[in-house]
């Protein structure tokens, strides 16, 4: 087992996207090249669907295969020839069947796809007088929990929708995960009532770092995204947030940090695991 | 079945506690019905350890039988002379084989036990800097989920620690449960890190109401309590707050709220519960 180390230097692209899905690949080339640069972080992590509008209209046209596509070929020559980890935030994935997911992949600095999550819980909702949006009539949703490692630190993935599920955090707590990274695009709607809220809340009950990555905020996108990208730690305090705009946030991330909390308020083993569980089917 | 009510008028009555038992009970009967004359709520809270200073030497001193001591018998009367739904608060409570429980009654307007909860989670922390405490240096850990109804609205009980097991409360939410109560002592550690945030993600992962009634603060006891006895709706907005004082709360619960934020964001029927699931044992 490869020793575990204690400080992450993390970057998050909240990234402005187009309809143009060169240009949005291209963008996030070059952001990442400018991060590693100026900032020479282990991991840096891309918004949800980066590469394409967000909308059930869009989904089937951009979609491309993994690995094989244009976007995933990029994002593995990103990882080589910049040396670094990239949790490439999501695209919209040719799959099986002619199915579309939307998938989020993870790359090592070797070019390697290491890790593939496609969004289990897709994002169905219609808040009277606010936002109205139904993935399931283009999306299928996956049905794997996706986890990877960093020099000996367990990471969970989750896109989105994903984190209104605590079950699925908890889950990846169970397994050993010190952080969850949720690629992310929440709206007008949900980002002033939740955002913030899950995100502290996902961190909180089970006491490890939550990273989401937003696209940035375009008023004249269909759906336009709240922003606001974050990084909570696992006492539940923000320890660094972009505004709305394109920004890239970068911050250390303490892996001590994750042992004294669990130390000091030891609630993971005091659950009433006699009484009650969440299992895995 | 009772026809389900829709609104619901609460108190919740933060009091200063003293080391003085019948004072302390008298307190709360004279808070009672006064709120009662003042508001006619439905139903009324009483914080956690009402009767008694918070603190694990005093809980044995303090324990009573339950509902035959003098602290169950003055809540019986008051409930029906006042015709009221009242949660007890907790109480210690001198159980079977010469145990000591935290636990919360609740009484109907007949003067009847409805339910009797048993905190689950002992409190049991030690934070750097912070806050020490070990329940279980005295008390026993209850063993049953305890839900009760008001015309056709399901309430789960937890007292204070148990709301930091969000297994627990998606349990209640399982169950059918509309609001649930902790009568709570957070304190000057806990309640600034995760008071607020504890309530707010019940809420909104159960979309449900969630009520705390805390002690008043005073800086003279031994367990400084945070205080801000609060109530969130299923949308996860704070509808009531008390600051740190003596302090009585009244709001109207609109129990049409849940059924909106329920159909609104359908999550209990998106979870996968093809893939996992909180279950009891």
């Amino acid at each position: 087992m490869a020793k575990a180390i204690n400080t992450l230097r993390l970057a998050l692209l909240q990234l402005k996207g187009s309809s143009d899905k060169t240009a949005n690949v291209r963008n996030a080339i070059i952001k990442i090249e400018k991060v590693v640069k100026d900032h020479q972080p282990h991991l840096i992590t891309l918004p949800e669907c980066f590469n394409c509008p967000y909308g059930t209209k869009y989904f089937r046209e951009y979609a491309e295969q993994i690995p094989d596509g244009f976007t995933s070929q990029q994002l593995s020559k990103a990882a080589l020839e910049n040396q670094v980890f990239i949790v490439g935030g999501t695209i919209p994935e040719l799959g099986e069947n002619d199915r579309i997911f939307n998938t989020c992949t993870v790359w090592a600095p070797s070019g390697e796809l290491i890790a593939k999550h496609r969004k289990m819980h897709l994002f169905d909702i219609d808040v009277k007088g606010g936002i109205r949006f139904k993935e399931s009539e283009t999306l299928s949703p996956g049905n794997e929990f996706t986890t990877f490692k960093i020099e000996g630190r367990k990471i969970g993935i989750g896109i989105c929708y994903d984190i209104r599920f605590e079950e699925m955090a908890r889950l990846y707590r169970n397994d050993g995960c010190e952080m969850i990274i949720y690629p992310a695009a929440f709206n007008m709607t949900t980002g002033p009532l939740h955002w913030e809220l899950l995100q502290r809340a996902r961190a909180n009950d089970n006491q490890l770092f939550v990273v989401t990555t937003s696209p940035a905020r375009d008023l004249a996108a269909d759906y336009v995204a709240y922003g606001h990208s974050m990084i909570v730690d696992p006492w539940a305090k923000i320890i660094a947030c972009a505004d709305e705009g394109e920004q890239t946030v970068t911050a250390d991330i303490d892996f001590a940090i994750v042992d004294q909390v669990r130390q000091q308020i030891p609630v993971f083993s005091q659950r009433r695991l006699d009484l009650y569980g969440t299992e895995l089917k």
